[in-house]
């Protein structure tokens, strides 16, 4: 089956499918999903889509690389406290939308320094992710944003290191220390959800109605991004007033198409080696 | 007169021409071509070309960056087979298409990983090769590919390698030793055929008519990559039935313009730094 | 003030303005500024607005990144010389421009060199610079430069590595040393010029009239880059005849926008986070 | 307790013991050991000990750092077919001693390459492992090996990598990312078994009477490195006389003093910074 | 003069002086003093003859690596916390010795990582370091330690590039940046004290009786190192009680030969690339 | 034959010769021998003895990994000039050998920065070399040396990095690439002449009776190096009295025992990997 589906594919290469996924996201059962991201917030981009697709019987798991231990300008806290404090705001986000706390995995690099980390050693522990959790569909930063100017060095990173992976994850003579020594075998990711994509890339939009309040709930789990608690933290609860203020605010990052609310993303699927086609 | 000629180029600095090349490149002659690739297969993009090239008295040599030995799901196949393997099939591609194997050089790194390799060693390597082959044009991968969204992590640094080189070769004063202790010189490559470039891109179209099937007997020689051999390799000969069905599909794949077969590039002539202009 | 300043910043931040500055940079007084070039004589894409922005009032500083002691075809120079050249170049251009040759800072690098520099402590050093000087401003290669397709691999490095930089230097826990040991702070570089932009992307242009005779003059002083020098270098002073030459070549590479000599540029205000966007 | 235990150690920082364990290995009883090595057979200069220590009740672990991927001179082998082979052999040497095979750690790394792997990572991920096992004494190769002679590269990389390992696991402040996010805590490794010392520093001799024929049998499983199967392989079973002589082989290498079979190590115990002293 | 003295040394290189300086380190008058250690206390080892050399009229400049920001187990110091401290006690301790505490260098890297940083960027920086205070003598780490057992990674690390960075800043064409541009001259350091050197190896030792006390005072200053503030720090004021134990400690720690306080080194006159015969 | 001697070789593992070559140096024929250095002078250890060898109709071969570029304090004299009269210098000696002087290769790295290249790309290099000329011994800088104090950090460097490359070249998985696709064998060198070794570990010596003026001949071409040509260097012929001075200073640095001309080493034979039992 795999045998005829890898001659199908390499003989349909020029044809990878940029177009919308065959059935809508909304409609997705039974897949297995992986995000990769640089921080313990940048799920915000598809909440609502982890959401729905959580609710619907998919298997979601959030990877995020860094601890995001430097992003304060709260002179009160350390690096410790910092990621610890990420930690349980990225957990209670995951709560909020019902995505099971412990499919939440770290990889403990410190905010900031991703780009001078080894990459290959990022990208072997990528790999074994894959190779583990051996998802259907990959969420991750897309490496073709904006006309590719330069951006937030970790969500870079994060793009670039990700589909690297997903592109070696699927040989099985790269990192064959996983596959001879761990018991893993290699696993070729055939579709992928790309966010944080230029406005002109974006070619799949997903339907979040009914999904807003929730998603504003999940996002302002985030006190230590997107509240004063970025310059003056005190703690996971804000007060009445500022939690309305903050909520508005992040209501108005909500995305509407046509009147409907919607996540917007660069969808492909095809051999992870045309991920840039 | 080189003195003249580089006076001249610096005044003309920002006027470097993108356009088609002043000669058409059917009718170059006596010229010395390199091409640098990341796997053995990778002048499948400029095959034609070469071998009108080569027929019209140009000195055509391939040097292919890695040995292409992760590139299969065959589990029968080690590294070593595969090497092997990749090796006959490129040398037998280049007789298909007249042109000398022993011009073919292999720099033999691992595939997949060049990425994560030194990257002062691999453009000094580069350098090396430009010194001595001395080229007046360079065929390599369009550094500035499709709006430069991620692709194949080997042809990316493939291409930033090759851009890198060419300009380092020329400076005198950039990795002395090889002038100093080998004595090579320093050389300035003029020209640029850029290929797997952006189709908004692409500027300059070989026309390859004649050539179509001497160029789809050579890429059927990539038995290992363009067949079920990518799955389940049985030998450098492909049934009857099968070579029909690969020479088919490659078929498809020739490009026309006006109906015209052709092989599309971005050209490039002036200052190695102004590539990307 | 910082915070209240930080919150808005925050709450802003999906708005962060991409078009002219408020005041128009002919009017600026009093900004610190700060430029990150490659090459001594990174300088140029900006010279008349630099001479302007001193002019009137704002402390103008230029820290390029190497010494540029390989960009000479002239066998009689090795690379001290023609680093010792490049300094007096660099140094007579900014005395044209009124601008004080000791707001020249050198990091001392070779050139062409940069790419292979270890990125994480290039990052540091201008980190401790832009915490230092603490520019208002900071004046830099575009990083996201004409389509991003490959340019001068040192143009490319410096124009990523300003950006990481000017990113790090906002965060109190990035480079702790510098703010433990070394008694600097944190310090946020809230508005951008970015030069060397793609056409596409220029969308602040100052008006140079005026100054386009002193540009001339300071561009002039490059003897080993834009002149004969560049392949036979005999000094500082070019033959009346030549400079004649010359200045009348660097005349034909001023920009015009009806009619007005300008200088182009790309304009950020905000997060440095968002450069890119 | 363990503040007190610190404090102490910090005052009698200079006095750290040189001297034999104040309870015999062979005595020892429910004590955590882990073995870092550099290949699947570096257990083979501790194996009796290991087996008596097992069998004594404590909980040891076997942690090796490549798959042993080359070390063949069988031409039929290719890299993943030995690492099978030496996974396999590894195994079946520990269930010879009677240590449970699921205590067989492998990091995954290329055999012959650990010296160019990246440094920090490979630390990173012992240390992991140490705060994970949380062991009370390490088995690692002697960083003082023999006057400092050169030797085998994957062995010197282990030895000093297990002992930078040892030293960073007891900070909490180092790799932060295991504790915060991982829940992990720091761990100090106050006892150390170094194996392949140089004569002239073993100062602890483990009695390993009676474990003679077990030590040779579990020796005998490396059949790809201890016989003719290291250039001509043909399975995990030698002929009868091959095995005879392999094991006759093997005996000679039994080391004794006084008349009594021993292994002998260099022993220290104290803050892992003193390791050296 | 100079190149007399270098013809001199060249040809006296195989004699270079292993023995004790002509003039005794106790009545050196005018010289100029550079330390470099790796932490800000490892000036302990040479406390009390930096007292003396400062008092002598020599002018004594401490360079440490590190800002010391992991050495503690106290769960309520954070890295920047802990490195204020260190700085300060630093500070307070080199105060005690009458040595001005602006003669204090930082360079500001994190504690227990200096093992991973680019080393090439390290030795730049203190050949920068050697070549602005041009020192007559040099105290390092002892890269020639205890018969070169591993100690202490920093501690290694530090002796190592001391030791290379006092090689490269005799040579005008290592790191020509700093001479072309930044004005700096060459420096060849020919004196070197080398502390925590192996005991068979010091052959040097300073009288420092008279000093005791006073050493005892500076080093009773690392509370966060010598004092229960290792694993609970309570400020830079230790208890009456517990004051009086370290410094009893401290006083233990005092080496006597033939019953002198003194502090023993290994003593290195001559071109610096023999220090190590 | 070769896979019995491996046998043979493995079975005798721990009994590896330490003591004096079989068949004394003075009387080897038909042998290939290698010399890797870091400079081109490090021949001089050994001059004499490569000499004899030449002359008993030995195959010799001299490798040296730096140009020597920056190994003067001549001002007058740059990177690119120095490289150049080195190899002249070291040609010149190579021919008062009578060592044909196209048998000297020269990796072209920059003098001084050994330690800061790419290590794994400077093995490869090496194993390339070794698998090319096939060296039935190998001559090198001792990994052992003195104890390991540190020492220059090129020949240290020079040192480790032949040893790393004799273990690795006999490892056909390792360094595929020259294998597969450069044609070349794996190789075993099975016999090492260690040179600048400390003087208790050398336990060779050879006789050079009758070669001592040819040797101070050869080492006097190194005019740049032993004579005042390193602070001002006049072209590669000195003064008749200077001349003379330099010959009778070098004629001191001979080595005498028992009253004989001697040049010493430390021998191995043996599998590479026991090169520092």
């Amino acid at each position: 089956m795999r045998t005829i589906l890898m001659i199908a594919l390499v003989i349909a290469l020029p044809l990878a499918s940029l177009a919308q996924p065959e059935v809508p996201i909304e409609e997705w059962k039974g897949k297995t999903i992986l995000l990769i991201g640089a921080h313990p917030d940048d799920d915000s981009y598809s909440m609502a889509t982890l959401g729905i697709l959580n609710a619907n019987g998919n298997d979601v798991h959030i990877a995020i690389l860094t601890t995001g231990n430097v992003g304060t300008l709260d002179p009160k806290l350390g690096m410790m406290d910092l990621a610890l404090i990420r930690k349980q705001e990225e957990q209670a986000a995951l709560a909020t939308m019902g995505i099971p706390t412990d499919h939440y995995i770290n990889l403990g690099y410190d905010d900031g320094m991703l780009e001078f980390e080894d990459k290959k050693e990022v990208v072997m522990k990528l790999v074994r992710l894959i190779r583990t959790i051996k998802p259907d569909v990959l969420f991750a930063f897309d490496p073709g944003k904006g006309g590719q100017r330069w951006h937030k060095a970790d969500h870079r990173t994060s793009a670039y290191l990700s589909a690297d992976a997903a592109r070696a994850a699927m040989w099985p003579l790269m990192f064959q220390g996983q596959i001879t020594l761990e018991g893993l075998e290699a696993h070729m990711v055939e579709e992928y959800i790309l966010f944080d994509s230029a406005d002109k890339d974006k070619d799949t939009f997903v339907d979040i109605t009914g999904w807003e309040d929730r998603k504003i709930d999940a996002m302002s789990k985030y006190v230590s991004q997107f509240s004063s608690g970025w310059s003056d933290y005190k703690g996971p609860d804000l007060s009445e007033e500022e939690e309305k203020e903050v909520k508005s605010q992040l209501r108005k990052w909500i995305e509407y198409r046509n009147g409907i609310p919607v996540e917007g993303f660069r969808h492909y699927k095809g051999l992870p080696d045309n991920i840039g086609r």
